[in-house]
Parts: C-alpha cells; structure tokens; sequence
C-alpha cells in the first residue's frame, strides 16, 4: 500500500502495487479521454521543488495534480530557493511540507530524495535524485509495457545507449528482474551498465550484455533507448561513431518485430530518427503522455483517496 | 470559427470571427465586473510555453484561464527547459499537448509557432513568435478600438513611433486595412514601416506616411503609440530627438480630438509621460486589462466551450 | 477593518485587527486541521510579484490562497519582468492588478510597496520591500505568541541576533511596544538595533539592550533569533565569535524557563543547532507553517468574505 509512505525508490514498492497502480492509471486515461474531470483531490496541494531544472517531469506532476482537481505551489530553480541562503534541505524539506500535502522534489544529489522522506511531515515523491533514483519514471516505462503487451513478464527487453549515466535504465532493469524477462543490455564499452545495478539479482542470469544491436533487432519485444549525452565523450569522433551503431532508423525498425516497440525517456537528440515517429511501434511520445496518468494514479494512492 | 483550430496569425482569422470574439469578451468583462465567477473551463489545462520572457502577456493569458476556470501549466523561462538539453520545438511541443489541452507558446524564433502548431496534439496559441504574429494582441488592440468606437471600420488611425520593429503594428495594420480605415504611418527614417507589410493590401492606398505628427494630431481617432528601444540607436543623441519628437505629453494630448484615444502595447518607457495617464484619451491601461477577457474569448471558443 | 485595503505597514493594522486575524487564523487552522477545504475565494486570483526571491513568502501566500479556493498567477523573478524593459514599478503594478484582485509584492527598495499601492487597483499586501516592512511575518510571528500564551502582552520577550539589519524585528518590537511587554535587545556591537527604531515608542522604556544572553536566559517567555549574515563581516573570524556567543543549542535550552518559546523567521544557518529542533521549545517550523493560516485570515479579511 502507498497509502501516506513517500516514494524514494523503486524497489521499495511492493510488485502487486505496481499492478495496482496500471490498473488506476488505465482507469483515469479511460476517463479522461472521454472528457471527464476527475476531481479527487480538491482542496489539496502539491509542493513541486525542483533544485534542478527537469521541466517534463515538473510538467507532468502539475498536469497529473490538476487532472486531479488539486493545486500546485512551485519552486522551478534552486538559485530562487532558501536553499542559496545556506538553508539545509531538511528546513527547507519542513517548509515545503508545511504548506502542501505531498511534495515532489528533484534534487542533483544522490540519497536527497530519501533524506527529505525522513524530515518531512507530508509524503514525498523522488523526482529524480541524482544518478540515483527516479521511481515514477520506471512505474510509467512499465506501465507503456503492461498497456501494450498485457504483462510485464515473459518478455525480451533489450537496453539501449548509455547505461552507465542513464538513471531510468538502473530502476527499470531492477524492477523488470523481479519477473521473468530476458533483458539484453547493448551499449559502448564506456557506456556498459555498472556491475553493482545487476549483481546480486535475482534474476541476474537472464540479464546479457550483447555487443551488437543487430543480434537482438529480431528478437526483442521492447527497446528502450536512452540519451547518449555529447559531455561523456571526450573525443567527438567517439560520440559520432557511436550515435552511428546505437541509432534508430527506418532501416533499423524495419527489422523488429511487426509487434515489438521502442521506448525512450527523453528528450532525445539523435538517438531516434524523427522518420520513425510516424511508425506505430514508435512508443516514446504515448510513453511521456503516460506519465500524468501513473503519476495521477500514484499522488491519489498516497493521499489516500484510492 | 476558432473551435479545435490553433492560432498562429491573424490573417488566418475570419473578419467575423473578429465580432464573435469582441461579442463574447463584451459579454466576460461584463460578468466579471459584477463579480461572477465564469467557470466554463473547469478541468481544463493550458499549457503556457515562454521561451523568451514577457510578463505581461503570460499573466495575461493565465489570468484569463483562471478566470474561466481552468488551470495552467507553465515554462517561464527557455533555459530551464528541455531545450537546453538539445530538444527540438516539435518534441517540446508534443510533450507540453500531451500535458495540457491548449497551448500557449512565446518564442524568439519567427515561424516557431507555425512549427508548433503542426507537431502539437492540441490548439496552439501563438504568443508571439520573434518579429513574426502576435495575434491575440491584435485582436485586444481591435477590441479597444472596437468597446470605444463600436466599428473597426471608418476610422482614421495614427501609428507612431518604432514601426519597423515593432511587431504589434505589422499585424495591426494588416487587421485595419481589410476594413475601410485611413492609417497613417509616423516614424523616423530609420525605423519605417518596410514594404513588404503593407504592399498588396486591398486598402493599401488608404495607407500613408506621414512626416509630422502635428498634421494628424487634430483628425485621428487613434493614436497608436510603440516603444522606441534605445538600442536601435548606434547614437544615443538620435534616440533623445526622436523621442523629443515621437513622444505624447500634456501638450500633444491637448491638440488631439475629445473623443479619440491613445493606445500602447505597453511596456512604455518615455513614449508617453506619465502627466498623460489621468487624461480620458489615455486608453493603454485598459487597453491592457482588455487583454484578459479577449483571451478568455479566444480560449473558450477554441475548446469549443462557446 | 482591512477590507479593500492594502497592507504595507504593520503600524497602520488597529491593535484589534490584531485579535480579528488571530481568531480568524485560528478558525482555518483548525478546519484545515480536519481536512475541510475553505473554499471561500473560488475564482480570485492572487498576483505574486517577487523582485526578489523569497521561496518561504512566495508559497506560503500561494498556499493560503490555494487552500481558500483560490488561484495564482506569479512572477517570481523581476529579471524575467517587463521591469527590465524599463517599465515603472507603477505602470507594472498596474499590469499585475488589471490581472487579479489582489497582489503580493516583494522588493529590494524600501517604500516599494507604498508606491504600488497607491498604483494598483486592487489591494496590495507587502511581502518584504528592502529594509522596510514586511507586515504578514510580524503578524504571523505575533499569532504564533497569542498561540502558545494566549496573550501578547505581560510578557517577556528577547530578540537576539542582527537586530540591525533583521527586518523583521523591527516591526516585531513596534508592534511588543503597543502592549506592556518588556523587550530585550541582545545582539553584538556591530548590529544593534538602530536608535531610529525605537525612539517614539510609548513603551520604550521598557524596551533594553542587554550584554549577555545569559543575563535573560532563565527569565524571557519568548526568544526571537534572528540570522545572522557573514557578509555583514570584514573579518571572519568577528563572525565565528558572534555565532559563538548568539547561537542556541541545547545546553542554552536548557537553563530556558519549561514554559518558553524560541522563535526564527528562518532560513537559519548557524543560529539554532539543529539539537534543539525536537524540544518542545522550539518554535520556530510552528511558526512557519502559522504563516499560511494568518494569510489565509488576512486574504479573505481583506477580499472583504470575512
């Protein structure tokens, strides 16, 4: 149950809540397609506290509160925040809290999210801490999964960029391990998945690095690709050459599986070709739009309204 | 009709639609004047999308949201977006109208709104795309024009000042000149009206440079005042007789008829003393309160409320 | 009576006004406290109009607002203002009140906040201008004694710290000084309270400065610290001596009468150990979420619904 816990990390939610949360999202987008207000959380108030711009993530908590019928307060900069007047995230954490009833904060440092769990009087969301954690992206990358294919097991899921730097890739190969998955991790030599995300997994023998996208291209019925980010690189040919054999085309897709689908967390630069966004196994912009329904389900489980 | 259409530039909107617009922020500013609480767009949420700052006009258009019920969304500030990190307007885009129900977007860049509109899944309003539209300007300056007078047509208008840069007169004059008005252009040398704005208008025969404001002073129903920015002068000595020149004080107003009205975009600066603003001609301010309930016009038609 | 009057200044706010938001304040926290939504500002807009940051008084009035049924439309950087394009503070209060029924400003010059007002349209409530006033915290500061003691005057009361430049406690013993109080000043040399301050008072005989912490330690009701800033310092090794000797922790709380209060206006930096925080004198996270019912009481008493 989320009912009044805040939500730091992924593994720390129970696997039937995460079939919980699909079906109250699936609820909500059936509802609000048909133009209806749902309108559960009136009178309450979300604090958004964002010590780092993320303005998608920032977005899609403020749509999800508004669908709700609740209201927002923001803090969208750091540098506008007490924060810059030497103010501990702990006071400031008991100042957001007082003036809301859930807070969602972003915060550049590992382990922030959890530290403000535990000074806050109302329950915080991790909206993303760091290369730590970001659960409500991996509950909307898993919830695009289960809309599609019905289940979240038995599925082939291949890995795809950088998933060293790439935070939703460590959530998301952690949670997809609790079930029966074969996931394949396909990234540069300097990119590859640390060891200490997968090690001690339970389902870590099903989790293979493979060298060469085209080993996988026929078989999988998901691709996540994230962002390689220029920065990493310190020779730009390097980024040029692995843009090169990590990309997606028309090319590319024409090979997967009539039913298989590609994911990304974005923003993506040119990791995805735009000529693919028209194909229907494009699933990266219904994956965004799905995050105001979990991140709805989720607020209205935690303030206890479900 | 605007129901389900985006709004990027005035020429694509129907003179009628003009009326039923001015028609329905009559009847707004009437029911708020009385306290009512128009809550039409209970729900609903805009999206506004600055990539360049302007207060005004976002405070504008969420003011008008609010008033109607609705709730907002919002990006005050490029640099805090997913652009910085290499997004492109069509992927911001699709993101916010994935968010949101409408969209208003502001950008440095003209054509960017046009871009927008084509990438996003639902109405985009233009707020202003580099030297490009800024349509719902021009129908709040329309609609002054139109509260005061009650026709757009017949009348004689002066615009005076930056008319080269100057945004708002392009599309105001274009506005103008469908009906049957005299517009007479008055500006330095350096900052005229170019060409291209005005050649191939049907009325464009009615449209006339001026040299001196005196020769207009004692005819014009309108004056239609814009900020001269300093730094379009390499000399600041030509910016102080310009102004000397361009400017409306006591002694200007004085010369002018009765019942005619000076308007201004607003920010002004010294264009127009402040000695002018108790003056019944002095129509910026409401002009500029205007603002609210045309946009509430604009949005409700669009969402198809009205 | 605050109905449709701004707030700039604590001495102009009658003494009973004092009692009317206390009750009122009172009234909300407690229906607040059992989860009832007061929805008695359904359709009012507040303008928050922050010069410059101040997270803490930004949502907290954002709050009140929300949790009366309110919405806000708010600029909370002056750089991202029509204020950089060179628009009078009058012409952009005049802008922010076209938009809504009531404004909260916050600026870095003194006097600010009257100037608006005589400006806006609607009333205006000063959130902090400069070195001058900011009514609201006094008020909050002063409903968080009435509180605890159920009275603001017969007590005992030391301000401690920077009680030169700390805003905040100059209102603060303005309005101790209307009542028999006896106010103790502690703070080092440098930053004494000005003379300008107190002279006039009816009650300033009663009002002392003090050497030492320790000679009021055992006797005051309440502690009022304020931050002390380094860059108030030269040298900083006169700052490590100060917070030395003006600081609290639990050994001070220790010799502190069972019954007495330690108040901040927060952010604290090295005022206050963080030891102190789960004793049940510490008042100061109390006091702070206090600000959003005494702005609640203040809002609707002016918006003229109580």
């Amino acid at each position: 149950m989320l009912k009044g816990k805040s939500l730091v990390n992924i593994d720390d939610v129970a696997s039937e809540d995460f079939f919980r949360i699909f079906d109250l999202a699936s609820e909500y987008k059936k509802r609000l397609s048909v133009g209806e207000y749902v309108k559960e959380l009136e009178g309450k108030i979300m604090s958004t506290l964002f010590f780092e711009p993320s303005t998608r993530t920032r977005l899609s908590f403020e749509s999800a509160m508004h669908r709700l019928g609740g209201n927002v307060i923001s803090v969208s900069e750091a540098k506008s925040s007490s924060a810059s007047k030497g103010e501990t995230i702990a006071d400031t954490i008991r100042m957001a809290s007082s003036y809301s009833d859930i807070v969602v904060m972003r915060h550049p440092m590992e382990g922030a999210a959890r530290l403000a769990s535990e000074f806050s009087s109302v329950p915080v969301i991790n909206g993303g801490d760091g290369s730590g954690q970001h659960p409500t992206q991996t509950l909307l990358d898993l919830f695009t999964i289960w809309e599609k294919f019905g289940r979240i097991d038995n599925l082939d899921v291949s890995l795809v960029g950088d998933l060293k730097y790439g935070r939703t890739v460590h959530s998301l190969v952690r949670a997809l391990s609790r079930f029966d998955n074969t996931v394949n991790l396909i990234s540069p030599e300097i990119l590859q998945m640390p060891d200490h995300v997968i090690s001690g997994m339970k389902q870590a023998r099903r989790i293979k690095r493979i060298e060469n996208l085209d080993d996988v291209l026929t078989k999988s019925d998901v691709f996540y690709v994230t962002r390689i980010q220029k920065e990493r690189f310190v020779d730009l040919n390097d980024y040029a050459k692995v843009i090169g054999s990590y990309s997606f085309d028309m090319e590319t897709v024409s090979k997967m599986k009539k039913n298989s689908i590609i994911m990304h967390p974005l923003p993506r630069v040119d990791e995805i070709n735009p000529e693919v966004d028209m194909d229907p196994r494009a699933y990266y912009f219904r994956e965004a739009s799905n995050g105001v329904f979990v991140r709805m389900a989720i607020i209205s489980m935690i303030l206890g309204v479900r």
